[in-house]
């Protein structure tokens, strides 16, 4: 059974990952989580003492984790690593250009916002970026990429994700990030 | 002969060019911008009346420029387009791993933080993108590419380049953005 303590601190750090997510470190305002949240404005100090920069790297968490259970969920449907890869990029397209909710599917603004000024924020999106990795490069592995290239390859695909959405977005054009699909599966077809 | 007035502005404009790219949007303060440029807190209003959003349109310009400049002054040197664009990528990579003043070698910061706030700025950074793979674009129609395979190929190029390099300074690996060199060159020698 869930506590009420628990359930606050979960209500208080997923409307957190939502807002962080979506408007990035800067511009999201601790009032404006208590408020969105629902909870007593003394909870948030109870549940997270050091603020603002422990509420963000357990949001960070939360968001690495949320888009990891997608990619998985993807993975699991499709054998094929490279049929997966894409279908994950088609599958976030489509949820990143009709869910207004969605439509931060990355870490990129907090990891760009963060990396120069806070170190265990750098760090924890550092780590998010390589368990992304650790999915693909199993999933690569598994259908018969060696390691070395599997890899290499992993490490690619999230950079080329997270670059092709970045423009993508900024042009609100999807065509964009699905033609970036067509280019992964090329470039992982040739290895 | 350059006028005072026309001097202060560049000087404020410039001051906010390296603090924009740096920092972001919403890090950046204007009194931030007025003291590090050492420029009358008047001026600021003066030549930049609708403050913020029309300093921060033009240094997103400017940025653009820069970095515009500096990938036509490869491409100049290599007439190879592949070899031009890897050469690219590698002095990129050691100008923000060595340089402090170079660290944001993108305007990808910008792009995420302002998209779905500001039109006017999410358009700025939309048409900063688009000139850089135009530099790409010609450079690869000049090397033999067909002009459809050069246009897709110059959107996955910058893409690219934003996304590794993203990773690369979340990570603090050079690494990572310097073996995207290697991808980006077999990638391309494939089409």
């Amino acid at each position: 059974m869930i506590n009420s303590k628990t359930e606050t601190r979960g209500l208080i750090l997923n409307t957190a990952a939502v807002l962080f997510r979506n408007k990035g470190y800067h511009a999201t305002g601790l009032n404006e989580i208590i408020r969105e949240s629902g909870a007593p404005k003394g909870c948030l100090y109870y549940h997270f003492p050091q603020g603002k920069e422990q509420l963000a790297q357990e949001a960070i968490k939360v968001v690495g984790l949320e888009i990891q259970a997608k990619m998985e969920k993807v993975f699991q449907v499709y054998e094929d690593p490279v049929e997966a890869i894409q279908e994950f990029i088609r599958q976030s397209t489509e949820s990143i250009f009709t869910r207004a909710e969605d439509r931060r599917f990355s870490v990129s603004l907090l990891a760009l916002e963060t990396m120069n000024m806070n170190e265990n924020l750098r760090q924890t999106c550092s780590e998010v970026f390589s368990d992304w990795e650790e999915v693909v490069y199993n999933k690569l592995c598994s259908g018969g990429f060696s390691t070395e290239t599997a890899r290499s390859c992993s490490e690619m695909v999230i950079a080329m994700i997270e670059g092709a959405m970045t423009l993508s977005l900024t042009k609100r054009q999807p065509e964009a990030l699905l033609s970036f699909a067509d280019w992964a599966g090329r470039l992982l077809r040739q290895q």
